[in-house]
């Protein structure tokens, strides 16, 4: 069994004590740090940056070394995996992701394979491989995947939107179609998070981040049966994260499932969140606008969020993805309010 | 006093029993309609049509006569309060609304002014002379404004967003600027709702937009205080709803104003809203994308719907707007459901 010099984030994850609570960002290796922005300069682009395993691992990396992090993420994309499954997407620098080809049909589903990772996301899982070797022990890694629905928002979509009306329009209108694409992208999630897993992901992430579009009802319907089929599948490797942003109404279903760590978004208060979930570690919170704020007014909110969800069962981090123009002093404010506030 | 034909809408605002329930959808006078479409391209553009008040009148009883919905809502924008304040903005076909300036300093507010209503707003204020008139009582009319924090977001970021970090930014880093402008604005939507009043609206409704981008304690701090002001100022003539898209963990707070109905999205609960606001109205929910299935699931949808909110102290609604691609029929059929059911 692999030996980890700072293994907080996973003795946390598993409920156990931990000295301090550990803390990690969302987005954190990334557009925040001026030395990401070489790196991927270098590259050219972000797909060729995702897709080119000796970057994506430097970049993953450059969180640890320079913002103290007590775990990494794998540099990637979650589209990745509607690519693996035949449904390439391109990155557009003012729009975001595009499919210049979506799924409309149960023929277009049928076109489409299940992701096998050694040879469609081998890019990745060799990523993987390195920063194992270059992180040496030092922190665990995180692997991640998005949800089922949230990948098939893309596939139907072909976008970014705000309502993803025509991805919604096809769950109300042609549920069957809507079960067998969901199926086939929860069969290729499982079969990369596993490959994630064996080439040394030390905890997995699921980000279902359109969640929150859904009505109860449907979240129930159309989202966490998949994800539940993904934490069964994972469970008994490595911990599993779940975070489906905006699902405010699914806490207490996700708290069944069969995950260790529930992420929360800032709308979603501490103490009920914990009420809702008593038996789960929970991550999150904090609004990613207040490290625009001051170095004393981000203190305060820290030590705000820590005081409110204590210091066991628990992981710091934001809410949401950290916003690219923040600056990284803020950022290592956070962090070190984290660490500083907690092993007291 | 004026005598309604209709006042279904008004009673159960009161939270009196109706014989059935009053139904009608946030939109409704828009690009769903044919006859709208048609009366936006003699105006040419959208803001020509909101600010001729005999084109905006048009458009506003189309609902009436097409739909059959029990209440008209005067068409305009939310947008059209700091313009009058003395912040224009374009409506871009693909982008939406554009400020071409936007608030930045203390300075900038200082040269806002507290918008007149018969000065500024006066476009508006004759239209609903002239719907009035043309409904001649056969059915109430509702009046809106945007909530003070949802149009401080497009007066300091400037434009639409996913995160409004930038007018997020001014809460954590310039509080004070924050509430001056805050101020600004409620000081002027209360002069802009009490002149719809004095013409003839007979609710009036405020519009939360972005309440959802908000963490619980920054809504109580930003937003809540200045909703509040409005209802004080209102309550005495007219029934107020509020809708604060998004901030479900606002409802007992919401639940507490000086309001007669709080609007729901279709990510909350009917019992557990019911459970957190027993003494108001509500309305909503429907999810807009229920509309595009087939009339046999639309009818399953609003009857449970229906069955979840019961038919006391309740206003059928959906649960945002309706989208623009909404087929005339479909809406129909929702708005049947609702009134054959609701009155057995």
């Amino acid at each position: 069994m692999e030996i980890l010099q700072n293994d907080l984030l996973l003795r946390a994850a598993r409920g156990e004590r931990t000295e301090r609570v550990p803390v990690w960002m969302m987005r954190q290796a990334g557009r925040i740090l001026a030395e990401y922005r070489a790196v991927r300069e270098k590259a050219g682009n972000f797909i060729k940056l995702a897709t080119t395993p000796e970057l994506a691992a430097e970049v993953t990396l450059q969180p640890v070394d320079l913002l103290g992090v007590d775990a990494a993420i794998i540099f990637s994309d979650i589209l990745v995996v509607p690519e693996a499954m035949g449904l390439p997407y391109e990155m557009e620098e003012k729009r975001g992701p595009v499919f210049p080809q979506v799924v409309k049909t149960v023929a277009d589903i049928e076109q489409l394979r299940v992701a096998d990772p050694e040879e469609h996301l081998k890019y990745v899982l060799d990523a993987i491989k390195i920063v194992k070797q270059e992180l040496n022990g030092r922190v665990p890694l995180i692997g991640f995947a998005g949800a089922p629905f949230t990948i098939f928002c893309y596939m139907v979509e072909g976008k970014g939107s705000k309502t993803f009306s025509v991805a919604k329009k096809a769950l109300y209108a042609d549920p069957q179609f809507s079960h067998a694409l969901l199926q086939k992208i929860t069969d290729s999630t499982i079969a990369y998070l596993k490959a994630q897993v064996a080439v040394g992901a030390n905890l997995v992430q699921i980000f279902d981040s359109w969640a929150g579009i859904l009505s109860p009802e449907q979240y129930r319907t159309f989202s966490l049966p998949y994800i539940k089929q993904i934490c069964d599948a994972l469970a008994d490797s490595v911990p599993v994260t779940v975070f489906a942003k905006g699902a405010f109404f699914a806490r207490q279903d996700i708290g069944q499932l069969n995950c260790s760590v529930v992420g929360l978004d800032w709308n979603m208060d501490a103490a009920e969140s914990r009420q809702l979930i008593p038996t789960k570690t929970l991550q999150g919170n904090l609004d990613p606008c207040v490290l625009y704020a001051d170095y004393a007014q981000i203190r305060t909110e820290v030590t705000k969020m820590l005081r409110s969800f204590g210091t066991h069962r628990y992981i710091a981090n934001l809410g949401h993805g950290v916003y690219p123009d923040t600056d990284p002093d803020k950022v290592r404010c956070f962090i070190d309010t984290v660490k500083s506030y907690s092993s007291k």
